[in-house]
This record gives structure tokens, sequence and C-alpha cells, in this order.
């Protein structure tokens, strides 16, 4: 399926003023969703989709009744505090609301005095959590992350001899997980013994790390025992947003053998609060290529669609701002860059991988992609590469250092699709900062 | 806090005569809850508290308006669905509640007449899932476990250096989780190539197992950010179920490094339906001790009272039923037995060290204990334990052996506390049964 469409005619443009300006990210051709209120308020938040530099209230937009069909009932999914329901309704429902919302934001459109009262300046509104997320897990999925982290613990065998075959991923916490602006105190935990047998250490974490991501939020679900194969794989996606799994790397070393991360990933993590539909990424979909010599994946993980135009391209961007660099005035300093389409998996392929033993998975939940980090210098999805396992601090145009993050740090992640002809499709931005320990 | 108080006489009785009955494992010092409705029906679940072979309707007894105070309060979060509203209430709440149901529920109560139209036989009803689980965590907290399965890895070091530091724990799936009566198809998935550097296998799980565990429900959370201390962490449990773990043996020997278990946990997970609370189990609190061998834990994981009674004595059992046993009307094999006294960590330090870096639980949260196995021959909490790794078949009494677990075959773990003079607190059974692959 590649969902192209009437609506990702690179001529569209909207009566939304803003949503035509170059490089706005939020043009017609994206129309990403979120849960919103206004500002400063305490009511229940409920879904809108971005039009340039405006929210939509589709809350509102369903009780106006000014649509039919599936457009009609996925409005009427979004009577809600959460994505959930709209999520669950499944592909059909989200391509006919993209489509009527398209329609109905266009110039011209008869509907724009209707829908006109709906709009707020997104400046004025409060992003909140866009799903329930019900199971979030994280995959392992740049062959250049896990090659890097495993050259610092193995450096003539860097890559495991599985990482070519499974899609490695484990369960993560749902609990901590909020959208951007979050911030959290730095963790506390045991870090492994200055010396062998002896008592470990406990204190404020010293190797604090944040990881680039993308996070995947299920749509339709299946039912346990039943797997998603790998060619319908994407029809249960709802759309896709940015993700921050911030890493505690002292604490990681001591606990996670033999069971994997814990305590090291689960005290927070940052999402951007715009999903992305996939519907909205089609035309950024390209061939998903490997390198000749790596092996073929096992059928359940291959066909030749999924070859064709399995992958995305999707820039990645890490943005670092300082307590020093605030206090002068100056900008966020770009540490690195990476695109998704240098993923060894794609999202189809994680899907029928994690559904394959029968689990299942629910509407609202989370996939993350793990540390997205590109071939060579300059595009390193984590600290831990960027500073050499933390023997070269990365400089910073103000003067500082930084080998792992400081009290007051604040990590911006961003990411945009752009190519020539097209307006650009922005994911938004994961922002979070670090608080000092309590202890 | 011991928590014990006149629920806890063991001269109790109850005018609900199942309830005297020696042994029955559901007296009136239990009272355990879970949510259920009429057999074959299709209404949603709703709270009940069991006494005998009867289930008395919370939610029923809310609208009857008998109670005052907090145990009215606690009764009016029973219309719900699920627990979880109960849960979240807290310690003072839900003793409040389970001391008017004692009183009301004994011999010569004046709310007998009241309450009587209210209960089911426990044979003509369901049982639900008792909460909505929004994290579920496992657990690895029996040595003697570790150290088993460790030996097959590692012949001269089984135990990791951080063992006896950290309680080493994962986080699971929470879709998957059901109740006992849960069936599901064997799962497929890949396993380790024959020879190294070659294709992996892909088909059915040929190394199937289960876990002997016990389920801990979280009540009240914590704030993201904040910690739960050591001797505040039992306040923050509900109550405690059984839960089969079943794992894919050579599924999780190919997936799990670097990352821990993923594919060969996910699939399914069997609850026991009624959740024992912490009160009842008061009188089975026992010292909690250590090999003097053993390094004192680091200060937040170690209190004078966690010592002075921080672990329970709960014995555990599994048996095996299989299609040939069931055909020759044989009943189920006992396979092992253990107790939860053997742990090597305790439920108040899984809390204070689940919190220790600001992870937020909330009401519903299940956390595992991990395989629950004993010192020595017939107290192993899986196969492959008993079997040796599958070098060693178990000889079933019918004349069958079993090294991994077959199609149709049902594993029933049970649990419950008994000493002389008090009557039998049981939690109950969790039974789930393997089904043919699906290909």
């Amino acid at each position: 399926m590649s969902y192209l469409n009437e609506t990702h005619d690179p001529a569209l443009q909207s009566w939304v003023d803003s949503a035509n300006q170059p490089d706005n990210g939020f043009p017609i051709q994206n129309l990403p969703f979120a849960v919103f209120r206004p500002a400063g308020g305490t009511q229940d938040f409920h879904p809108g989709v971005a039009i340039g530099d405006q929210v939509l209230d589709l809350a509102a937009l369903a009780a106006a009744q000014v649509f039919t069909g599936k457009a009609a009932e996925a409005l009427g999914a979004c009577k809600s505090t959460t994505l959930n329901k709209l999520m669950s309704l499944g592909q059909p429902y989200w391509s006919a609301l993209r489509l009527e919302l398209s329609r109905a934001l266009r110039s011209g459109s008869a509907l724009q005095a209707t829908l006109e009262p709906l709009l707020s300046n997104i400046k004025d509104v409060e992003l909140g959590m866009p799903a329930r997320i019900g199971d979030y897990t994280d995959f392992y999925i740049s062959e250049h992350h896990a090659t890097a982290v495993g050259k610092q613990f193995r450096p003539d065998n860097p890559l495991l001899p599985n990482y070519k075959w499974v899609p490695i991923g484990y369960h993560g916490r749902a609990s901590s997980i909020n959208v951007s602006g979050q911030s959290f105190p730095r963790p506390v935990g045991q870090t492994r013994p200055a010396t062998e047998g002896g008592t470990p250490g406990f204190g404020p974490c010293q190797r604090l790390d944040y990881e680039l991501e993308l996070g995947i939020f299920v749509g339709q679900g299946n039912t346990q025992g039943e797997r998603i194969n790998l060619d319908e794989a994407e029809a249960h996606v709802f759309g896709l947003c940015i993700l921050n799994d911030w890493s505690a790397r002292d604490l990681q070393a001591w606990e996670y053998q033999p069971l994997g991360p814990f305590l090291a990933k689960n005290f927070a993590s940052t999402i951007s609060p715009w999903v992305v539909t996939l519907e909205a990424l089609a035309p950024f979909r390209i061939a998903f290529e490997r390198n000749p010599n790596d092996p073929q994946p096992l059928p359940y993980l291959s066909s030749a669609e999924n070859q064709a135009s399995g992958a995305f391209d999707i820039g990645l961007q890490v943005f670092l701002s300082t307590q020093a660099s605030r206090a002068q005035q100056t900008g966020p300093a770009l540490l690195s860059e990476s695109n998704f389409k240098d993923a060894y998996w794609n999202i189809a392929q994680l899907l029928a991988h994690h559904t394959v033993n029968g689990c299942n998975l629910q509407a609202g939940d989370l996939l993350g992609t793990g540390t997205l980090s590109g071939p060579g210098k300059g595009k390193e999805g984590s600290l831990l590469e960027l500073n050499n396992g933390g023997k070269q601090p990365v400089k910073l145009p103000w003067g500082e250092e930084r080998s792992f993050l400081q009290d007051h740090d604040e990590v911006i992640l961003r990411a945009a699709c752009r190519k020539p002809g097209y307006p650009t499709i922005s994911l938004g931005q994961s922002a979070g900062t670090v608080l000092p320990a309590k202890i």
C-alpha cells in the first residue's frame, strides 16, 4: 500500500495562511494529530489536528456533524480525552477522516466558515499525551548504534550473531513516558563497584544520556495468538512521533545482565505531542536497501513490497541547550543529524516480528525504534557515541564541554521530511530538561 | 506495620458455612478480591470478595449503603469493572473495608439478611482480570533459580556479580496477561542456527516451559521523580496473586542478548483471579533471613523492620495434567513444591528498588517475583530446572515423560499459607493450557 492519493498533491493550499508558508512543517499535506486544551486550563484534553500554526478542535468538529460515512465515525471517536479510540478504528477510517479534513481545509472550501471558529493558535494551547500507552516496546534497529555501543564492550566483535536476523527489542516502561516539555530529576541508583567484589556505588547518575528515536503508535491491534503479516503490518500503524529514550549509562552497565535495561531507562521518556500518520509520510517512502553482504531476512520479515517501499526518508536532529547558553541567550547547539532510512529494520518488520509468536498489540501501544544513529561522524544518536564512551567530551560553541548531561541541560530532538517540490512534513519536537537529583 | 488486628482472630467463624470447613482456603480470615460476572454472561465484570465457596457482590453491597466512612468510600470504588479504583485508594481504605466485611460476614452479624442475597456460588460465576495492568515488571528474586539457570550457561560462575546487590528485574508484557483458564497457541519464532553463522531455525517452540511465580499488585502508586521508601513500601501493595510466566527457552536463548527476554515471554502469562491482601497474609509474616556470608544490602534496601518481618511463608506447588492423564481420568501430577520465604529479596525491597530512580508505579501495576525455586531437589520452579536443562526428562506417574511442555498440557500452580492453629489462607490457582501452534 503506498497510500498516495489527492491529499498528497504538492500544489494544495489551505485557507489557513500559515499552512502555506514555506517550511512551516504543518502544511495541508501533513495534518498531524494531537490532544490539547487551552493553556493553563484544567479541563480534559481532546483531539485536534494541526494546520499551519493552528490546531483544529476535532471534538467540536464532531459536534458540527459536517462529515458523513467513515470520516464521521472517525470524528465520533474524537469525542475522547486521547486518540486511542480513533487509533483502534483502523486505516480506512483514518484515511477517510484525513481526506475530508484535507478537503475542508483547502482554499475555497465551503466549510471554511464552519471550521474557522474551531481553530486555536498552537501557542495558546497545552498539548497532552496523545494516547494512553498500554505497552511500550523499544527496539534496537540502527546497526550503526549497535555497532558503536558494541565496540565499547567487544572491540573485535561488536555486533552479536543474532543482530542481522532478529529485530532485537525489549519491553520498556509506559508510565514514565511524557510529552515534550517534560522535566525530571536526575535518576539515582547503584553503580558498578570500584573494585571487583566491592560494594556498589550509590548516588545520582553520572553518565546521563539521551537517545534519538522515533516512536511508532499502534492503531488497530491483533488478537492474542494471531500474528500480523508483513504486508498487512503498516495498516496497523496509526503514525509516528519523536522519542527521547533517556538513559543512565552507569546504572545500565551494572544492572543490565542478564535481563536487560531496567532502572537505567524507566525513569523518563519524552515524546513529541504530534502524531504524523503513515499516510502523511507516504511521499517520503523509499526502497528498503540492504548491503548485499547482509543476509536475506527470514520469509516472515521479507517481501517484495517491503523491499520496494518499506523505508522512510525522515531527517532527525539533536540539539542541546544548557543553563550557560540560555544565560548568554545563545540558541541550542546542533549535536548531530541522522536519518530513519539508515536503520537496519523497518516499521512493518517490527510489527511482524513483535506478533510472530502471537503477542497481542493494542491501539495506543508505542514501539520505539531504538537510537537512530547514521553511518559516520556527525550522525551519532547518543552522547555515548559522540563522546566515544565518555573519553572525548563534546565541545559546545559557547565554550562548554559535555561528556554526559549536566543538570538543567535541555535536549531537543527534531524530525522532518524534506524533498524538492514537496512541502516540509514536520514531526515537531521532543524537548526535555534534566533537573538536579533528589537524594 | 504488622497489620494484625481483630480480623486475624483464628476463632472467627462465618455465617457462610463453607467458610468454616477445614482447609477450605477462603475462610473469613482471608477475604480475597476478584472481579466476576455470571458464568456464560456478557455483562461487565464487577468486584467481589470470596467467603468459603461463595462470592459476595461488592458493587451490589455498595448500593445497599450499609457501611460508613472509609469502608463506604472503598465500597464506592467497587462500582467499577476492575479493582483499579479500590487499589488506588490506599491501605487505610482497604483495611477499613476488610474490617467491615469481616464483621458483616461473622456468625451472628445483623447484616446477614442483607448480604445473603448478594452471594453467588463461585462455581456459577466467571472470574475476570482483577485489574487493568498498566505496566508489568518481572523480577528474578530466587537465588536458587538464578543459580540453577546460570549453571547451565556458566558452570563455574553461575551467579553474576550484581545478583546479591541489585534486585534484578525487567519490564514484561501487560497485554498478554490473562486469568486462570487461559489457553494459547504454542509460540512460533526464531531459534539459534544449528551451525555458527548459519541461518536461524524458525517454527513452533520446542522448549516450552512454565515459571512458578507470585504476582504483586500495586495499590497506591508514587509520583514520577519521587521514590517509595523501604518501610513505607508495603502500604503501596494491594495484594498477591499466583503468576505463571510461560517461557519459550529456545526462542529466549537466541534473542535475549543484549537486551533481555522479549518474544520468549510476551505471548502469554497466566495469573490467579483472586488477589489476597497483605493484611490477610499478615499472620504468615516471618523474619527475612540471609546467609551470614551474603552482603548487607545497601541502606535503601535494608531496615530493622524489614529484616524482622519482611518475608512471607507461602507454600507453592506445580501440577501437570496431560491429554493422556485426562483420558485415563488420572489427576494432575505434583511436579514440585517451594516457598516464597526462600527468595533472596522481599516485597518491600522490590518496590523500593523499582522507584529509587523516580520511576512511577500506578494502581494495578503487576510485579512478578520471578521463578520461585527453593533449595534442593523437588523445589524447582520450572521444567528447565527439573529436567537439568533438557537432559533428564521428568517421569510422570502415568508413564509419560516430559522434557518440555507438549500440546494440550495443562499447568496448574497453587499457593496457600498453612500453620497450626490458623485457618488455611489460599491464593487459589493459576491454570493454563498449551494449544498447538498456528503456522
